[in-house]
């Protein structure tokens, strides 16, 4: 926390969209940002993401939200101002900034660019730097930040497509990585079909796998296998559809955020197989331990990505055209995207074109 | 399970003792081993351990026991006969076999030298064999097994104290060894200091590792430390020591059966750290999926061990001294011993002195 007399004024002025209480619902909001330091990069956004979690934390569901709270860490621009030492970057450069904007720099993770799992990691949203002063995300007009935690979007990729990459997509590229569920030929499972769960398809997909996508609902079978050319599709409540799929699958990311059972996802697993979970379930899940040794199975979870990674992820994306599914919407859309999000009532994220619809307030 | 009019009958006289029904109640038995076939070795048994799970299967805590029962699948001897295409053993040779006695021999696990994982090995005690008959464990005089099956005792292991490894040994030497916790040098948590503890702390040493004991029970301590040379000691119960060790350990080998929370073991791992049951928890545990994602952690399970790596296990534990902590009981003490066993009441495994004990009812 800032400590009192230590107070830290920033100058330069920004504008955005903030939740002030844990109603959630965002309205207009003038802030400041610190001035470009040496080694930093300022941007002018352009696009910014809608992740489920800008929902949570609007809504301090996560009792840690700081009002007023300017969500988003999604979010990609143009640079507009470079620090005397960055070496990066060059105004009119094309960037984005995900989950972090800064972390220790020096613990093992760090070291080992897994920014991530730092310890002190900053959010790049209701989160507090080194100087006390509060991080504003990125449904507002403006970002500075180290050069360290900006990314290169490139140019085949564009800008608006870019900035879900920014955290849906590393977050579900970085497992398939570590755990080795990356390799052609592999059987991959998909659980959940959301903002994550079509970027697994997508990533696993340009990996070489073949892909299963499991799910609650029986609607998501056509777009799972036609839209997004999924191998196969298994509706998880159906028994014997789950029961002639045990043992078949080398790993499973599963993205669903909501309490869940696991012991069904362990059966599909082949022996030696991987259930990764990357959505944020906030209750105990019944872990049954037999299903595990009698298999040599591994529950694992992971976090977002390192920025090193990111750049890989974004690199990958660009080259494999590994794009998600975006609705673009103004940002006086902003209440009522949520409310849609909330109801998984959207294919597959909101992204709000920040550049042509947020307007300074007078 | 056998067909009615394929019934086969073994003619070769056997003796041991067997639990007849859920009471466990062990007394003396007499039935009948096959004869040895050409890729068969019979050995007359001198050792036999006595497992945890022996009780569970005694008293049908499993659900799946065949009664008459003869519990026992860490048996060793000395060999007294070959069959024709038998390679690796001869008459006179010092032998065991652990908890399986056959598999498939050709699904991918069995290729990988994995056939504990297959999924039709057949378990050494109250399981059938592919002609329909009953395994009978190692409470018994002889034995009679495929050779792919049998173990070499190296000579500088004396036959009791190699009795355990066969299955403790292999339980907690295999996930030391696939999760990559055999590192000089890393931090090793065993959780419980029972029979399979014991070991897990004493490979761990042999590997290099610095060792932490975590039990709930104070007086463990000592033992830990003092007498098994265990580094350090956290009392599981003890808040402030918990948490004075939060983010200390790369690994743990949790071998508690009993229902226990996962969450502050979780705590103690660095960050990518694994934690690995090889306790057969019957229970659903809590699985708390928030602090496996902020660490990048995961939960294992592993069972035993290919017969390969169980050959590997054992020539290890004797190049290194590696040696369970045993007491040696006669036959006729093995109700007590399991009542004793079911109290924790043993430093560290029971081992049946079947040479000298284990005589022939009239």
């Amino acid at each position: 926390m800032a400590a009192e007399g230590n107070l830290v004024v920033h100058t330069k002025k920004a504008f955005g969209w903030a939740a002030r209480d844990p109603t959630g619902v965002l309205s207009p909001f003038n802030f400041s940002r610190r001035e470009t330091g040496e080694k930093d990069v300022a941007f002018k956004i352009l696009y910014c993401g809608i992740c489920h979690s800008d929902l949570h934390m609007a809504k301090n569901e996560w009792d840690n939200s700081i009002y007023p709270l300017v969500p988003g860490h999604e979010l990609v621009g143009v640079v507009t101002e470079v620090g005397s030492k960055v070496e990066k970057f060059k105004v009119g450069d094309k960037v984005g900034v995900g989950y972090m904007v800064d972390s220790c720099r020096s613990c093992q993770n760090c070291n080992d660019d897994l920014e991530n799992y730092c310890p002190q990691y900053t959010a790049t949203s209701s989160a507090e730097y080194r100087d006390g002063t509060v991080t504003y995300g990125g449904y507002s007009d403006s970002m500075v930040a180290d050069e360290h935690f900006v990314i290169t979007i490139p140019d085949s990729l564009s800008l608006d497509v870019a900035a879900p990459l920014l955290c849906a997509g590393i977050t579900v590229y970085s497992p398939l990585r570590y755990f080795g569920l990356d390799k052609p030929g592999m059987n991959i499972g998909v659980v959940g079909l959301g903002g994550l769960g079509h970027l697994a398809v997508k990533f696993a997909k340009a990996f070489g796998a073949n892909v299963t996508v499991i799910s609650t609902s029986p609607n998501k079978e056509k777009e799972a296998i036609e839209y997004l050319g999924a191998e196969s599709f298994l509706l998880s409540r159906n028994v014997n559809q789950m029961k002639a799929a045990i043992g078949t699958l080398d790993g499973i990311i599963d993205t669903v955020s909501a309490e869940h059972p696991l012991l069904p996802l362990i059966g599909l697993l082949k022996s030696h197989g991987k259930l990764v979970i990357v959505g944020a379930v906030v209750k105990p899940l019944e872990l049954p331990a037999f299903p595990l040794l009698a298999g040599r199975k591994i529950i694992g979870g992971s976090m977002i990505g390192g920025i090193k990674e990111t750049q890989e992820m974004i690199d990958f994306a660009a080259k494999h055209d590994v794009k998600p599914d975006i609705e673009i919407v103004p940002i006086d859309y902003v209440n009522t995207a949520m409310e849609r999000l909330l109801k998984a009532d959207v294919k597959y994220r909101f992204v709000i074109d920040i550049g042509n619809t947020l307007k300074p307030s007078s």
